[in-house]
Formats: structure tokens, C-alpha cells, sequence
């Protein structure tokens, strides 16, 4: 009965936890993604620092969408790699098939929370497999990333999108411009 | 070496055929799907049979992208009645939770391939779950389909779809009008 | 030169001001919009007061990708009005055209930012066209709503969104909980 | 009265024709796309010829949801150029600006008709901006074409989406397998 007025929802804190545990877990560092945004700012803002790199992929980090689309990569990336999977969905996510678009769909699902202005950057680097993309996409190495590469690509480019529009309120502060700039992201 | 040649890719016809299959297995059939398109379109077409609410169903079915998010959706509800996913991801699909979207997700990965014109025809179903979506959301039942009701929804918001515009082809043949009809999905 | 070094970049108040007035002289007030997040809402949380719709309302607006899509949109349905646009496009957007979904993808540009959650809330309001929209949408009254009408639908979808990621924090707040909630946005 | 029987659509073949032509009245040809395609699809498919591409892009160009982004966003670009927009759409789009992200939406609704396996090769073009691209995305030579080189770029994504899936199925019929190929697009 109380059950009905308290319905079932997870802690937040919960989620947000897994989330690095398993980026970790799977041989994801912060740094890593930093140095992907960096790679993608670094022209537009020469000034920008790794700190600030690293702070925006926190923030990315902390959205619940991004949680959702980090947890349920990872684990069908996981399962892939243990066999689990029914054929020939377990054939498809194992090598990464070409015609099998739900890794591409999850990343652009973080991306989105950042505004369009991220779909290109995500498209780059998903593209040239920079830094940390090339040793996830390395088909050698034996861990299955079939969802993981996209997933971290798409977190630096939303990181990236942040950046943006944060830059964007720091010249108009410089500028002493009235201002009311889109930061409560 | 010659495997370098012949890059690993999967057949298209048993994606196509597990597809079905696992449609079949958790309980959804055609009919029901063609059911969800005639009530959103009956009041459009008043002489749509249900013959060709089938057969546009069972196009839709045959469309990859379709096919992609069916399998992984459906996997995933099995993998979380077996309570093999790992927590909190575990918690979050077999208890449906609101702030888990990555269902939606997968269900607009399959409305997209037919234009934004089903956008609205998924959200509305989504919401009031007539027919077949009230049995798959109903969660006294046993089977875990956080994922299937929004796809099913989804394919219904295509062959929706995909109705439009082949009627839009029909009017303008009995018009006579000379025509470029975008039937070829 | 110096132009270089400070490239040309639209004053983010200006944008939002810009946002607000354009709305208000379309015939749309804050209160309407609000008043669709409380029919969207009302069922899950009992509670809810107009005073926070209203302020998560507000919110939406001051979102960048936001203010873009409502200010594009306004602008097509005003020279449509004014016979400003080349044919065809003129027609399909004059006689709100069932197969022209553009108007549908700059609503889902706004209910994107707010993730997945809104897909559904979005697709209801834009079938029953209750409240505001009900007037938007009537095309007896003289001025052109293709794009206004999905627009408000995607900022009501857009709050309720936001209203469900804000109880969630609320909940966790009263269990006494650790919580890291997502309601940067 | 005959009127609500027969309601206003617009005849596809006009929609169709417009689209080509307002392409080519903005200075993009066919072969232009088609060199985009060749660029994004050598590496996989050595054999690929420039008819086939050529191909391809008048057959992502018959669609209806195509054509709708085409048209809106040229639109969108002649108004600029006649400073036919209201402030601060008009210096947004007339600049380009980076925080503006309708055209990269516009594109995107190309792109997902194809499916999430265009994602990655859009956002390469879009960032690379080779061929024609460079040439749209020039701002010292005049015409405002802020819509027009992300369309291009989405077009091309698109084509080379479509190559997959064909060249999918030939290469089962070569290995003379069953095959259930999706393409009916």
C-alpha cells in the first residue's frame, strides 16, 4: 500500500556512481576525454586549459541521460564479449557490424542534450578515431567497445558543445554586455 | 587473409527472420501492431482495410534500422527478467523507471526512418496505450517489455507513416496529376 | 584585424529578449504554456502549483538551442503569412501540409535538450491540441501557427521534462538520501 | 464544401522539381554530391564509380522529407541575403553563428532517414568541409549559404548510407546466400 505512494526510483547518486565505476571499469579515464576536447578546441579557444577540459566532461558526466546511455552500452558491450547475447544480435554487437546503428543512436542521444551544435565534432572524431578512440576501436585487443567508442566520443563532443557556450558568456562579461547566457547546463 | 577480404557481415535475411521470431515469441503479432494503425489513421482514410495496415506493418519490419532496435530492445527486457544485468541498470529497466529514456530512445531511432510527420503518432499512443500496448505495459503480468511497448508504438507510428505518403501517391494518380510520389520505403 | 580576434557572436541577451517579445506578439503568454505542463502533469504530482510550471516554463526559455528554434519558426509562419515565401514552399507551410514536417523537427530540436523523457508528453499534447493549442491550431482565425503550435507543444513537453528530473532531487531531498541529482539545466 | 473532401496537398512532382532547381539555382550540382560520396566511400568500396554515386544522390533527393530540408533552408538562406529577417534570426544566420544550430538540425533530419550509420560521416564532411563544401562555407564570396553546406554535407552522408546497404546486398547475392535486403529506399 505505502508502496503505491512511494513509487519505485532510483537513487541518483546510485546511478551517477555506476556510471564512473563502469567508465572506469572498462578503462576509461577523465583525462582521456579531456584530451579529446582538447583536440576539438583547442583551435577555437587557444587559451583553453586541461583543467577546463576535464571539469566540462564532469559536468557531461552528471546528466542522467548521459548516465543511461554509459550504463547500457557498457553492458551490452559486456555481454558481448561473454557470449550472452542471442544471435544474431550477439554476431552483430561482437564485430561491430556496419549495418548495426544503436551504438551511433545511443551516442547521439548524449550528444543531443548539448544542442546540435555537438553533431559534428561527434562525427570527427568518431570518423578519425583520435587518442583513446583508436585503442577502444582496436579489434585486436580483445575487450568488445562496440558501443564504448561512440559513447566516449560523444561525451567529448558534448563536452565540447558546454565549452561553447560557456566561452560564449565569459566574452560578453569581458565585453561588459548585459547578458543571459544559456550556463545552467 | 582471405577473411580480410570478406569482411565479417551478418545475413540479411536472419536479422529479418530473428526479428520476427522474437517479435513472435514475446507475445506481439502483426494484427495487433496493424490494430494501433487503423485506430491512428481510420479517421484520415475512411476506407483503409486492415489488409493494408498489415502490409504496411510488414514493411516497416523489413527496414534495418527497424529490425536493429527491435532485436536490442528485446534483449534487453529478457536480459532484465533473467536479472542478469548488472545494478543499477538492472533496477532501472525492470522497474520501467521514468527517468530511464534509453526505450524512447530506441523506439525514435525507428519513428526517424519514416520522417518527423510520426512524431506525433508515437507520443500519442506512447500515452494512452490502446490495444496490444495496454497488455505489454501492464506490469502485474510478469514479463518485463520496458523496451517492446515503445517499439511496438513505434512501428505502428511508421507504417502510419508510410501510409501517408502512399496515399498522397493514390490522390494524385486519381487527379491525374503528373506525380514524383516518395513511395520507395 | 582586431575583427579576428573578436569574431562576430550574437549578444545572448538579445537572443532571449528577442525570444519573449516574438512570443508575446504571436499571442502566446507564459501562463498558456504553463497551464499545458499542469494538464501534462497534474496526474503524477498532485502537488504541483501553476507558480512552478510557470517557473520551469521560464526556464526552458532561457535555453539557447530553445530561443533558435522558437525564433526560426516564428519567422517562417510570419512570412508565410505575408505570401513572402517561394512556392512551393509557400503553399505546404500556408496550408500546414501533413507530408512538411519541418515544423515538427525544430519541436523536437527543444524537447531533445531535455532528453527522451518528453518524446511522449510531446507527441499527446501535439494529437489532442488541448488549451493554447487547440487556438493555434485553428485555421479559420486568420494568422499562420504551422510552426507556433508544435513549438509551445515542445516547451510545455520541454518543462514537464525538467519537472520530473526536479521531484525526483525533491524525493531523495525528503528520504533523507545521498543523492547527486541532475537539475543543472 | 468540395473542398474539405478533397483537402489542399501539394502535388509531390511540384515539391520534387523545386527541389532541383533551387539546388542548382545556389550552385550545387549533382556531381558535386556525388564527389562527396566518392570521398566518404572509396576506401570501402575500391570499385565505387562516380554514376553509382551520382545514382545515389538522385535517389536520396526523391525524398519527400529531402526535399522539405532543402527547400526551407535555402529559403532561409535567400531571406538572409535580402536582410529579409527579422533581428536577430537575421544576424544569426547572416553570420553563421556558432551557437546557432537550426542548420545543423535541418541536416540532421536528412541524415536520420537513412539511419544512425550516416551519423559519423556527416559530421567528418561537416567538419573537413572538402570540395564543394569549402567553396559553400566561403563567407568572402557573397551568397549566404549557412543552410545550404550543412544540406549538402547531409545529402552526401546520406547517399553513402544508402551505398552500405546495397553494396550489403549484392555481396550476398555474389556469395549466392538468402537474403532479406533492405532496399526499398
Amino acid at each position: 500500500m505505502d508502496k503505491k505512494k512511494v513509487p519505485y526510483s532510483l537513487n541518483s547518486k546510485k546511478v551517477a556512481d555506476a556510471t564512473r565505476e563502469w567508465l572506469h571499469k572498462r578503462g576509461v579515464n577523465i583525462t582521456e576525454i579531456a584530451e579529446l576536447v582538447m583536440l576539438l578546441q583547442k583551435k577555437y579557444y587557444p587559451n583553453l586549459t586541461m583543467e577546463e577540459c576535464m571539469e566540462n566532461v564532469e559536468k557531461v558526466l552528471m546528466k542522467r541521460e548521459v548516465q543511461n546511455a554509459v550504463l547500457t552500452g557498457i553492458q551490452l558491450d559486456i555481454l558481448a564479449e561473454q557470449g550472452a547475447l542471442l544471435p544474431p544480435l550477439q554476431d552483430m554487437i561482437e564485430n561491430d557490424e556496419g549495418l548495426y546503428g544503436v551504438d551511433e543512436i545511443l551516442a547521439f542521444s548524449i550528444v543531443n542534450v548539448y544542442g546540435s551544435i555537438g553533431f559534428t565534432n561527434y562525427g570527427y572524431v568518431d570518423k578519425l578515431k583520435p587518442g583513446v578512440l583508436e585503442r577502444l576501436n582496436d579489434k585486436s585487443l580483445g575487450p568488445i567497445h562496440t558501443f564504448l567508442d561512440d559513447i566516449v566520443g560523444a561525451i567529448a563532443a558534448s563536452a565540447s558543445s558546454r565549452i561553447a557556450h560557456r566561452k560564449q558568456a565569459e566574452r560578453e562579461q569581458e565585453l561588459g554586455e548585459e547578458s543571459a547566457p544559456d550556463t545552467t547546463r
